[in-house]
C-alpha cells in the first residue's frame, strides 16, 4: 500500500493532517528524527516512540556503503534490520553527494565520486538510488536530485534544475516496490520562475508527495523562506509536502505557516553531542561553568524523559567526563523538544491560533537566546 | 540504617544470601555494573533495573576530580544527583590512584600523585577518602588501601599490607555518615601469611563487609585462586565479602565456590566498546566478517534486551560505522551475562549443585572460545 495524506484543517496556509503508512498513522506537521546508519545516533527503537516521532530518516548513501542494500534485503528490510516498526522515509543519496564528497563529477547519467569512507570511485545514477531505496523498503522514498550549492548562477541553476527533473521521470520509471511511496524534490535554487518550473513539472509527474529541497544549505533565512513561497502554490493539497534538511525551531515554524508538513534535520542530536539544548528561552549551552550547581531541569516545562529525572548540573557533569550518555540525554531532549514543537504547532492549527502561537514561541524563545 | 547481611544457604563453601540497604535489598552472590563517573557507561537507570543490577559501583577518586563531592553532596547525594535508587558501592580512590597515576608517592600520611586529567598535584589519604565517600552518601564505602603490584617482594607486601591496616584504622575513626557502611580492604599480595594477617586484623575493626583487594592485576589465576583462599576463612560468615576487579566469567564462578558474594569490573562494559561480546559458547567479536549476515542474536539463550530485540549483523553493523548504540547495545549484554551467571549460580547453590553448574558452564564456555 502506498501512503495517503489526509488534510483535516487549515489555519491560513498551515495544515493539520495525516499521513497513513504500512507502519501506522502519523499526525502532520511532523519533524522526523534522523537515523543516518539504520539508527537514530544514541537512541533505541522505545525512546523514539517515547518522544512521540511519528516517522524517521534513514540514509540511501549511507546503508549503500555499509553495511549494503543487499544485507539490509536480507535482513528483510529497514524496519527489520534496525528492529523500529514505525514508519521510515529514506532519502535518495543526492544530498549526501553533494556533502560529503569533496569532488564530484556530475553528467546526465549521474554523479561520480569518491566514497567518504575509502575513497573508492563511486557513480550513483537515478535507478540506482531508486534500485537501492527499493531493497531498503522504507515506507517512502526520494527521488534522486542535485542539491544546488547557494549562491550560484541563473544557468547553472536551470540546467542543474531541468536534469533534477529528467533524474526523477528515470527514477520513478524504475521504481517497483508496491509498498514503498515516492516523493519527488523541486529544485530551482533562488530563482522563482525555476522553483514554479520545478514545482509544476514534478507535480505533473505524480508523485505521493513533494519535497522542497536545496534549503538550509547556508542562505540567509528570508531566502529560505522565498524558495518555500516559490514553490509551494503550485503543490497539491492532497499530497504531503516535506522540506528538507530544516531542523531549527523557527524555520520550523515558518515551514508549517507556509503548508509545510514534514521536516528533518541531524541539528538536534548534532547540538546534543556539543551539549547544545534548546529551550523555551532559547538554546543553551551545558559545558558553561553556570549550570555546574544548577539542580534545575533543562526545561521545566519540557516533558521529556532527560528533563524527568535529571539536572542540568548532572548533564554538565556527564558532557564534561565526555561520557556517551551526556549526549544520549540531549539528543533525546532536543528531538522530543522540536517533536512537541510541532505537536503544539498542530493543536494552535486545530485551534485557529497558529500566527499567535508562533509570536509567542518565537518572543520567548528569541528574548535571551545564548545563540 | 547499616547494611544486613543473610546467609540463606549454603553449597559447599559457595553461599547465597541476601543484602538489605537503605535503597532496596538484593540477592547475592551478585556482579555491580561499575558506574565510574556516576553513571554506567551508555546505560541509564532503567536499563540497570531491567538486567537485575541488585547494585553498582561508583569512584571516589573520579567523583572527586569531576564534578566534586561538593557538588554532588549539593544535589542530595550520589542517588540523587544520578537519579538512581538503588545501592551504590564507592571504592576509595585507591585503585585509581594505583592505576592512573603515573608517577606516585606513597607515605604514612597518604598518596601523592598527578591527577590523570590535568596533571595537578593531589594527595589523597585515608580520612580524605571516607570523607569524600561521607558526602557522595553511598550505601557502602570502601576504606582507602594500598592495592599492592604483582609481583613485589615480600618485604614490601608486609610494610604495605600493615599501612594498609593503618589506613583502614584511620578511615574507620573519621567515618561518620550513619547511613552508609563501610568495608574493611583485605590485602597482604601473593603471601599466605600476610593475607591471614591482614584478614585477621581487618575483621578485629569489625567493618560491614570485607573486601579482598590486590587480585585481577595481571597474576595468574592460579595465584589469584590462592589470594582468595588464603584470606577468605578469616573473614566472618555474617559479613559480605566482595572480591575486587573481578568480572571473567570464570573467575566470578571460582570466586563463588570460595565463598564471595560480590563482584566488580569494567571489564564487561569496556569490552564491549570494542565489540566484544560474552556467549555461553565463549567471547565473540562482532568486528569478525563471519557476522555481516548473522541474523542471529549474540546468544539465543540470552534475555537481554540486546539479543530479544537486534541481530549480530546489525549490531556489527553499528559497530562498524561507530555508532555509540554498538557500545550501547553491547554493555548491556555483556552486564546482563554477567549478572544472569550470578542469578544462575544463586540458583545452583540454592539447589545443592554448584560444582555440577560450574563444571557444565566450563566445559560449554571454554570449548569454543576465541578469547
Amino acid at each position: 500500500m502506498h501512503i495517503k495524506y489526509n488534510l483535516i484543517h487549515k489555519d491560513g496556509s498551515a495544515r493539520y493532517g495525516t499521513l497513513e503508512t504500512n507502519y501506522g498513522t502519523f499526525e502532520t506537521p511532523m519533524f522526523m528524527p534522523v537515523g543516518t546508519l539504520a539508527n537514530v545516533k544514541t537512541l533505541m527503537p522505545e525512546e523514539l516512540k517515547a518522544i512521540h516521532s511519528g516517522i524517521i530518516l534513514s540514509n540511501t548513501y549511507h546503508l549503500w556503503l555499509r553495511p549494503g542494500e543487499d544485507i539490509v534485503e536480507k535482513a528483510g528490510g529497514l524496519h527489520k534490520f534496525m528492529n523500529y516498526d514505525g514508519p521510515i522515509l529514506t532519502d535518495s543519496g543526492g544530498f549526501q553527494v553533494f556533502s560529503l564528497a569533496k569532488k564530484k563529477d556530475i553528467t546526465e547519467e549521474g554523479v561520480k565520486f569518491k566514497s567518504h569512507i575509502d575513497g573508492k570511485e563511486l557513480l550513483l545514477t537515478p535507478e540506482k538510488s531508486i534500485e537501492i531505496q527499493n531493497k531498503l523498503d522504507s515506507d517512502i522514498a526520494m527521488s534522486f536530485d542535485e542539491c544546488i550549492d547557494y549562491p550560484v548562477t541563473y544557468e547553472y541553476a536551470k540546467a542543474s534544475t531541468e536534469r533534477t527533473l529528467r533524474w526523477a521521470k528515470r527514477g520513478k520509471d524504475v521504481h517497483k516496490n508496491p509498498n514503498q511511496s515516492l516523493f519527488g524534490i523541486v529544485q530551482g535554487g533562488e530563482f522563482e520562475d525555476l522553483r514554479r518550473m520545478s514545482a509544476e513539472e514534478t507535480v505533473k509527474m505524480d508523485f505521493d508527495g513533494y519535497s522542497i529541497g536545496g534549503t538550509s544549505i547556508g542562505e540567509p533565512k528570508d531566502v529560505m523562506y522565498k524558495m518555500i513561497s516559490y514553490a509551494i502554490k503550485y503543490l497539491p493539497e492532497d499530497k504531503p509536502r516535506y522540506l528538507m534538511g530544516v531542523g531549527d525551531p523557527l524555520d520550523i515554524l515558518e515551514g508549517i505557516r507556509q503548508g509545510i508538513d514534514m521536516f528533518d534535520c541531524v541539528h538536534p542530536t548534532r547540538l546534543a553531542r556539543h551539549g547544545n539544548a534548546f529551550t523555551y528561552d532559547g538554546k543553551i549551552n551545558l559545558h558553561n561553568a553556570k549550570y555546574k550547581e544548577d539542580f534545575t531541569p533543562i526545561d521545566s516545562e519540557c516533558d521529556c524523559y532527560t528533563c524527568k529525572n535529571f539536572t542540568k548540573a548532572y548533564v554538565r557533569h556527564l558532557l564534561t567526563c565526555n561520557e556517551m550518555n551526556a549526549g544520549r540525554l540531549l539528543s533525546i531532549h532536543n528531538l522530543r523538544f522540536l517533536i512537541k514543537l510541532t505537536e503544539d504547532a498542530r493543536l494552535a492549527i486545530k485551534e485557529n491560533r497558529y500566527d499567535e502561537f508562533v509570536e509567542s514561541f518565537t518572543n520567548k524563545y528569541t528574548k535571551k537566546s545564548s545563540n
